[in-house]
């Protein structure tokens, strides 16, 4: 079988064959990316969705429009609105989980040979999808306060690319977050150079200490002719529940049709099973309540896992503690002599029984293979501890 | 902003301005392509879903696997197992509807300027879908038995397609059944040619007298060497709930991975939500007892339009009695100096306030404008009489 040329861009994620091995006993992963199922507000979800089953039967099990659900596209523009964004309902779009919103903003915008920016790392998910659709990945640098706008304006000005991919808060792998005044910044290059930002932001609402500043698009508002020029994903998957996969895209109108148009060819609509659900809970009020149980949770792993690596691994790891989201992301420094090779690390904690992900593959470009991704999401403090223990003798 | 050059291919749907008109007040509709709601087992399925997440919440709620929720796959290969397929359930991957089955072949299997051969005439949304990969579509003329299996033969000695798609039962517009014999050949087709089928069955269970022939994928076992060569897409939302998003691809192993890796990319997997509650509902045993309702309510709409239609408009429309599925495809005849067109016809049967889709758009090449198709789903038998005495008057 011959298969379509476009498949020649991406490979079966190098990180499956470690998840593979997850399923050993005893095994303490730090390798997933995602949150911890005894979180989920099963009963609001339940009452959520026996009430939409009850109130809206044709609604909810029918065919629905494939921008979204009316009521729930109100919700969302709600939702927004509580964190700094106006939009109405009609200028968001439901779609199956962010990933399909990628996968829409790919469909719509990616020429094959189309350059696009993204940080280095960022999302592997993200990179397959776009390939997948022929565009050719410039990776920009980040730090602590996440991408450098310096030599982010400089690829920008040399590769004029299709459009720039952030996750500007809470970043999957980096755990970075975009400072307010590089945000700004951003904005101002989409002006200058007429560019599209995208910024993908499942994470935004996870914080556990002070809010992070307000999203890029929220900002749209400080910077004039900005707003047209960025294309906003949020999910509900970090903080209520992947499973219904709920995400949405607020983006330019024209933008929005296109992206409809290509969600009518792809899977129709969203669930509105599922998107009827998730406008119960939203019309429930339990949100907030939720909102705070996962920041607190959340928190105290990422407390715990800050301070055992200090303790077990010292200056062998470098790391900055995380604000918020789900991941720490390390660096090994080699310092005593020390492993500096995450691959080779990655397999000897197999050998403990304990996993986390290497960080090359999250680069669109010039792999770090001293970086790697830890998530503290799925384990308790006290399996936190163990296994941050495990991974100092293994290194 | 510059859109992906992909779109160039595609435009939206022709019928969408008409659809436009289908909220006026008093109008009877023959022109959606949806199940009546008021046939849906709401009861059921709020017991499914209500069980599914007592059970098991943290399956129903997390991240699943793209290949499918296993319970799930487990009961559609039972499922398909009472229709004469015999299919291990890592031999099926769940997609977001039907329709991102055909995504995911598009994706997976068409180079821009490639060939396929559809059906003409065949459902809209594959026309779209495949387009959108750069696909160049053949159309291979039909008759009341299906596919006329010796000029396909041609079709595909000519343009050696990609692939072969095909509605065989029941297809959307046609209403027609590809005849067990034709059925046959098909399959010889692919083996002499080497050329795989994609067979779409979403109205294969919904028959009104007797059962259609074995689906192509069924009758691989009676052809050597077939099996490997078909593709099988499956669906919930016809019979059960469209809303659940719920379908089933089948195909050969090499493919049904790339399917599943361009899945990961799309939406990372179909709701487990959705999943969760289609498994318990197919594990209820209220499948049975569905299935028997909706071929009984849709069998009774159907010999109600066909008698109303041959009294009110006479010979002056040609059709076939669809033995199941959901549609009439009909053809004005243009007898006694009647109209004959049937864009027009659609309009004059607007100000009459009654619905249909006229039939050229559904046709990849060549359209035929004497043709149209006429829903008798969603309107119970008393409105289609008035509904079709008004199509009489507006003729």
């Amino acid at each position: 079988m011959q298969f379509a040329t476009r498949l020649d861009n991406v490979e079966t994620s190098a990180i499956r064959e470690l998840f593979k091995l997850l399923g050993t006993p005893g095994i303490i992963s730090f390798a997933g990316g995602f949150p911890d199922s005894a979180m989920f507000d099963v009963e609001g979800l339940k009452e959520a969705s026996s009430k939409a089953l009850a109130e809206e039967p044709g609604g909810a099990l029918q065919y629905g429009a494939t921008e979204g659900y009316e009521p729930l596209r109100s919700q969302l523009s709600a939702f927004m609105k509580t964190k700094g964004v106006d939009v109405d309902p009609s200028g968001l779009i439901v779609t199956t989980g962010s990933q399909q919103a990628l996968d829409l903003l790919g469909k719509t915008l990616i020429s094959p040979g189309d350059k696009v920016i993204v940080e280095g790392p960022t999302f592997l998910a993200t990179i397959q999808c776009f390939r997948l659709y022929g565009a050719e990945l410039i990776s920009a640098p980040i730090d602590a306060n996440g991408v450098k706008t310096d030599e982010l304006e400089k690829l920008i000005e040399e590769h004029k690319p299709k459009f720039v991919y952030l996750i500007p808060t809470f970043g999957n792998p980096s755990g970075a977050m975009l400072s307010l005044e590089r945000r700004k910044k951003v904005l101002e290059l989409a002006v200058k150079y007429q560019t599209l930002i995208v910024e993908d932001d499942p994470y935004g609402d996870l914080y556990f200490g002070e809010a992070p500043p307000p999203s890029i698009m929220a900002l749209t508002k400080d910077v004039a002719g900005s707003r047209e020029l960025v294309a906003h994903c949020g999910s509900l998957s970090k903080v209520l529940s992947p499973g219904l996969r709920i995400g949405w895209m607020i983006a330019p109108a024209a933008l929005l049709a296109k992206a409809t148009m290509c969600k009518q060819f792809s899977d129709a609509h969203t669930s509105t099973f599922a998107q009827a659900t998730a406008a119960q809970y939203l019309k429930s009020g339990r949100m907030p309540a939720t909102l705070a149980n996962v920041r607190k949770v959340y928190g105290e792993r990422a407390a715990a896992m800050g301070a055992a690596l200090k303790r077990e691994l010292g200056d062998a790891i470098a790391f900055e503690q995380p604000g918020g989201g789900l991941f720490f992301w390390a660096r090994l420094t080699g310092a005593n002599g020390k492993l500096a090779d995450a691959n080779v690390f990655a397999k000897r904690a197999i050998e403990k029984l304990v996993a986390f992900v290497p960080g090359a593959p999250f680069f669109a470009a010039n792999p770090d293979v001293s970086t790697l991704r830890l998530s503290f999401a799925t384990a308790n403090v006290e399996k936190i501890e163990e296994g941050i223990a495990r991974l100092g003798q293994a290194l």
